[in-house]
């Protein structure tokens, strides 16, 4: 999907490709799969980090957590259990996020408490089996490795019900010094806008000032994951998270320059790498679609558009079933809350105009075959010009299926 | 369901109920169906009327004209086709819907263009075919009729997707006088706040002021059909209109007053019962859910928190897997913009309290018996406290369905 998958072929690598970390997951036993659900990330020391977090005003107790936690700029490890989410849980939900960190103190050495960000996706309301998550804590700790086996079993150990592990690499040169960026994500359900149930833990060398860090991270989220949604909920979980460990040997990024510059592009690539990859692999998703919003009065409408058009249901069955359905697009941008002017909209489904001027548009035998192809693709592009300013945007959204509700209708039960 | 769906039988009868009016359903051949898809009404003089249309910013050309038609605060008559939607149609679109009036002025005798307010639903962005729609006007012309056939045969015309009509009817005493009030509606895909493909069409035969009759009308959909959604998707051409012709005999209500209250009180428990039915027969609806909520800081907060659960597709997933996830309750309170507190939010479905102060209960084996039992039945109820003001709301919701996909995969195809 252009401008947002990375070209190439996927390494697998992921959180230990970069230097100076150890990784690890395993089995705690808290999914009734059998599956791996305890996975644990730790850098040899104390690393500049960052933090994204959702913005649900329900956040789940390691979000509460990890949001004090993160304001020092630091982290060195971080701990996240899949299977039951620790939200809705109290006091007791804040006292297991503590005792997940205070057990990574425990069993790694030289990482303390206060330096560990924890995180739990899966089933909200219920409490964390902490005889299932301390131990796994500990087996998790003994296990922590570099190399490929590592980065796929820390992948693996934050899934839900992801089809597929999602990871990503990137990298680049500062100077003489290669640098890289690597990650592992989840994503699936309650992907929207605002960070839906995605938990992303990036891992670079770089060497940074944790305030740019951040301003890099927030750039490149509000560029990639906030850009793409599955089914509009916002999950009470969502964490992006980075930790740089300054081992590539670059001069200190501590001021906005060229430096800071190619390593904000790169994040982004990466950002925008596994905002696909979460999207493609979305509960019953069979088809991708990117939305090219043009034209409006400000960003702010652009991608008010954008994110009312990959939100719509009436316009993700569409998709699902390739119908050209314009007149949903047309529904969709007019709900949106953006400027629009009715006579001044135009759209494209491929590289066939639907629609000019707010009227539809005569279409040739060959211009209909083509419209029919291009809804037919695994990716199916859509351009909107709304035709009332010069901002633009584009988003990924995806179809909406009978499997999105066969899945979601019985997840608990 | 409480406090939506009136009591007692229906009795199928629809707007020709009330004094003064006389309509006709036809099939005019615009369905592929062959199903009647020409409404037309007309009342004997010109009524007192009031409209409310769609927010959504591209409106159908029936809306876009019937706005300016209605200012007037008189209508004589309504034309309604199905099967097309007359929306992204350009001039054309607008040429057409003047066309319909002008038509239905030609065929009734003493009804002037600039009082028929046109009406199209179905689907968008394609041309009407006139070459139907016209001799359609002059057939239904000429069976205008009243009683529970004519009533039977408009309610069935403006149907799209809808498995059933939708009818209503309300009757109370001014003084001495028996007042009637009626309706026919459309509702199915499309339905959300703000007036989704929603059509209604109500007659009365009060005699009231045109502003009050506005004043009312603004009211009761405000309290039901701006409180259900089936899609959360806003359609292009909702409409619900009003043509009250004066012949009950009651002393006109042109102030506020003891019999404006007894109007408005009638008008809206019709309303809500066409909202109910509207939900009812939602798309692919096989639950439907009453969600109250309290404890807002503001009525504007407890919408939200209405509006965000009913739209939620996790709650409405789960709700169609009879699952009790009261943890997507909580996710979809966070996420709607509402002045929320973690600790303070309690949930209740049907009887049962599963979530106080931010956290889960543990519940008995009787609690969680009656909460099985709660959620297998037809109307489910959610109760959600924020406990953080005392405004309340309640809205009406539903399942999303495989069914639902289905039907809106290949709609125009």
């Amino acid at each position: 999907m252009e401008g947002w998958a990375l070209k190439g072929k996927r390494t697998g690598r992921a959180v230990t490709w970069p230097k100076g970390f150890r990784a690890a997951g395993v089995t705690a036993g808290i999914k009734p799969s059998g599956k791996a659900d305890l996975a644990l990330l730790a850098a040899d020391e104390p690393c500049a980090a960052a933090a994204v977090f959702t913005k649900n005003k329900i956040p789940g107790a390691p979000v509460v957590l990890g949001k004090k936690r993160v304001r020092s700029g630091r982290l060195q490890a971080v701990v996240v259990n899949s299977g039951i989410s620790n939200v809705c849980t109290g006091q007791q939900g804040l006292d297991d996020a503590q005792a997940m960190c205070d057990a990574v103190a425990e069993h790694v050495a030289n990482v303390e408490a206060r330096d560990v960000l924890p995180g739990s996706t899966g089933v909200i309301g219920v409490p964390l089996p902490m005889d299932k998550v301390l131990p796994g804590i500990a087996k998790a700790a003994a296990e922590l490795a570099m190399g490929p086996a590592a980065d796929a079993q820390f992948a693996e150990a934050i899934l839900t019900t992801d089809l597929a592990p999602k990871t990503a690499t990137v990298s680049f040169k500062l100077g003489e010094q290669s640098v890289r960026i690597a990650a592992a994500a989840k994503g699936s359900g309650m992907i929207a806008p605002n960070m839906a149930t995605m938990l992303a833990y990036l891992t670079t060398d770089i060497a940074i000032a944790p305030d740019l860090l951040k301003q890099a991270l927030r750039s490149a989220v509000d560029l990639s994951f906030n850009r793409i949604s599955v089914d509009s909920d916002t999950s009470t979980s969502d964490t992006v998270a980075i930790l740089a460990s300054g081992k590539a040997g670059n001069a200190t990024i501590d001021r906005y320059g060229p430096d800071y510059e190619i390593f904000e592009t790169a994040l982004t690539k990466l950002c925008r790498d596994l905002a696909y990859q979460v999207i493609r692999d979305g509960e019953g998703v069979e088809r991708v679609v990117r939305v090219l919003v043009h034209g409006a009065k400000s960003v702010k409408d652009a991608n008010r558009v954008g994110r009312s058009i990959v939100n719509s249901p009436l316009v993700k069955t569409a998709l699902h079933g390739a119908d050209p359905n314009w007149g949903r697009l047309a529904m969709a941008v007019g709900k949106s809350g953006a400027k629009v002017k009715r006579e001044k909209l135009s759209i494209r489904i491929g590289d066939v105009t639907v629609g000019r001027n707010g009227a539809p548009l005569t279409l040739n035998a060959a211009q209909r075959d083509a419209l029919t192809q291009a809804m037919q693709q695994e990716w199916v592009t859509y351009t909107v010009n709304l035709h009332v300013g010069d901002a633009n945007t584009d988003w990924l959204g995806c179809d909406l299926s009978e499997q999105y509700i066969r899945i979601n209708a019985d997840y608990t039960t």
